[in-house]
C-alpha cells in the first residue's frame, strides 16, 4: 500500500469502545477516521468535532471499512446495513454460543455485496480465540481453561443492574482456576427495600446461580470501578503420544482500549480478505499488521 | 474431507524429531504414513519394520506433503527436490535470519511446480511467531521479550562439541529475564586436554562469548540429558495510546515432541493454501486443526 493511500475507516457507536477506537485508529498512520456514526448525530462530544458525526454512514462519502462499536445486540442488524451499503465491518460480537449463526447470516449478505465481514474480534472471543486454537493445533488432547478476570463484567452488571432494588451495580469476575469463577457484586441499594431481598433475587438470577456470588452493599459504585481486566488460560495435553506439554497465555489489560485496538488491526485484515464473513482464527495473523510481509516476518520469525 | 481420504505423508529424516513426527502422525486419524526417507534405507529399526523405509521419495508412490526432519542446514535442498516432484513440503527450519530468503526461494520453486512449502513450523520459529505476531498486532506499541528455557540448546551443544579437549557435551540455555540468557556447559574432557585450556576455549568461542557461561566439568553427559524445554514471552506495550498493557506466553514442553505435531498440524494446512510459500504467521490458525471450520468455530471461540 503506497502512503498516500490510507484505509478510510468509520467508527459506529460511541460508547467505551467506540472512543478507545477513535484514540487506536488516530494512533495508527495506515488508517484516516472518515466520521463517526451516532444515532444522536447532533451530540458532538468536544474530542469529536474536529470529525465528521453524522447518524448515517452514507453520509460520509468513501469508507473501506466500519468498526461497529455498537452493544453486541445490535451487531447483526447494524452490519447486515452497512454491508448492504458495500462497505467492511468489524465487530466485537461477544455472545459466543450466537457466533456460528452469525457468521453464516453475514457471511450471506457480505458474499452478495462482495465484501468482508469480521465478527467477534475482541480479545474474548478474538485474541483468546487464536490463542486457544493455536494451542490445540500443537497439543491436540487435553484440556484448556480460560480463567477471566479480575475484571468488570459487563454482562453480569447489566443483570444486576435489571433486578428490583438495585440503583447502581458492577460485578467483577474472579478466577479461582480450571475455568470456574467467583462473582463479586457491589451495589447501592434502592430506597425502600431490603438488603436481603436484593441479595436473594441477586444469588437466583441465572447469571449468578451456578456461581460461588459474594454480594455488598455500598454507597458509591463509581468510586469501584475500574476497566482493567485479565485472562489466564492453561492448556496441558499430548503432543503426538508425548504428554504433559504445558501450555499457558496470560493478560492484564484496559478492556476497552485492547478491544477497539483489535478493531483497528482486524479492519486492516479485512482489506486484504476475499468477500465473506470470518472470525479472527480465519485470518492469517501477519495480516493485522500494516505494510510488508516480508518485513514482519524478518523481525517476528 | 471425506473419512477415507487420509493426507499420503512421508517423513523425510529419522533423527530426534523424525522419530516424533511418526507417532504424531500415527497419532492424526486424517493422515497415512506412506513412508519413511532415510540417507540409508537398509537401515531399518523394530519401529519402523511395518512402514516403507525407502532412500528416494520417489519410491513412495503418490504422497500429498513430505515433513522434512533432516538437519536444518539439509532443508533447503531436500524442500527444493521434493517440490520439484510437485510434492508439498513441511519443516521446521530454525535460523531465523535465513527465513526470508528461505521463503523466496523455496516460493519461486513451489510456484514453478504449482505446489506449496511451508517453513520455519517448529515452535521457535514457529508456533511462538505466531504468539509474537498476535501480540505485535493487539499491543503495537512496545516490547516482546522472548525467554528460552531452562532447555537443551541444540546449536550451542555443537558448538561446543567442535572445540578440541570436548568429548562430550551438553549446553543447557537459562533464561534470566528480558530476553538475556546464561549458558550452562557440561562436557566430558579428552584425556591428555586441561580443563582451564579447554574451559577458555569455550568461554571465548562465537557462541558463548557474549553471554554469562558457565562450564562444569562431568564425568558422564548422557546422564544429564533431558528433552524437556520452554519458553517465557512478555509484551508490556501501549494499544491505541493506552500504556501498560501486559501480555504473556509460556510453554513447558518435550522439545521434539512439540516440533514434530507442528509439523503434522503445518502438514494438514498446506493442504489447503494456494501454491507457493509461507510461514506460520500466514496460515490461518483454524486450517492447522482436521475437519470442518464451523465446528471449530463453534468449540474455540
Amino acid at each position: 500500500m503506497s502512503a498516500t493511500k490510507k484505509i478510510k475507516a468509520a467508527i459506529v457507536g460511541y460508547g467505551n469502545i467506540g472512543r478507545y477506537a477513535v484514540e487506536a485508529l488516530l494512533a495508527s498512520p495506515d488508517f484516516e477516521l472518515v466520521g463517526v456514526v451516532r444515532r444522536d448525530a447532533t451530540n458532538i462530544p468536544y474530542e469529536l468535532r474536529p470529525y465528521h458525526v453524522v447518524s448515517s454512514i452514507r453520509e460520509l462519502g468513501q469508507v473501506d471499512v466500519a468498526l461497529l462499536c455498537t452493544p453486541t445486540r445490535l451487531v447483526e442488524e447494524t452490519a447486515r446495513e452497512i454491508l448492504a451499503e458495500g462497505i467492511r465491518t468489524v465487530d466485537s460480537f461477544d455472545i459466543h454460543t450466537d457466533i456460528v449463526s452469525l457468521r453464516r447470516s453475514l457471511g450471506e449478505v457480505a458474499r452478495q455485496h462482495g465484501v468482508v465481514s469480521v465478527i467477534a474480534s475482541g480479545w474474548d472471543p478474538g485474541s483468546d480465540s487464536v490463542v486457544r486454537t493455536l494451542m490445540e493445533a500443537i497439543v491436540p488432547k487435553g484440556i484448556t481453561y480460560t480463567n477471566f478476570g479480575p475484571g468488570m463484567s459487563m454482562g453480569h452488571t447489566v443483570a444486576v443492574k435489571a433486578i428490583k432494588g438495585v440503583r447502581k451495580a458492577l460485578s467483577m469476575t474472579i478466577p479461582t482456576g480450571t475455568g470456574i469463577h467467583r462473582r463479586m457484586v457491589y451495589i447501592e441499594l434502592e430506597q425502600g427495600f431490603r438488603a436481603e431481598d436484593v441479595i436473594s433475587a441477586i444469588k437466583s438470577d441465572e447469571y449468578f446461580a451456578h456461581d460461588e456470588t459474594h454480594v455488598s452493599i455500598v454507597d458509591d459504585v463509581e468510586a469501584l470501578i475500574d476497566m482493567g481486566h485479565g485472562v489466564h488460560m492453561t492448556r496441558k495435553g499430548v503432543s503426538g503420544v508425548t504428554q504433559n506439554q504445558l501450555l499457558e497465555f496470560n493478560m492484564k489489560i484496559n478492556n476497552p482500549a485492547l478491544t477497539a485496538q483489535i478493531l483497528v488491526s482486524v479492519a486492516r485484515a479485512s482489506m486484504r480478505l476475499a468477500p465473506g464473513c470470518y472470525t479472527m482464527q480465519e485470518i492469517p495473523v501477519i495480516d493485522l499488521l500494516p505494510g510488508d510481509r516480508e518485513e514482519w516476518i524478518r523481525k517476528l520469525c
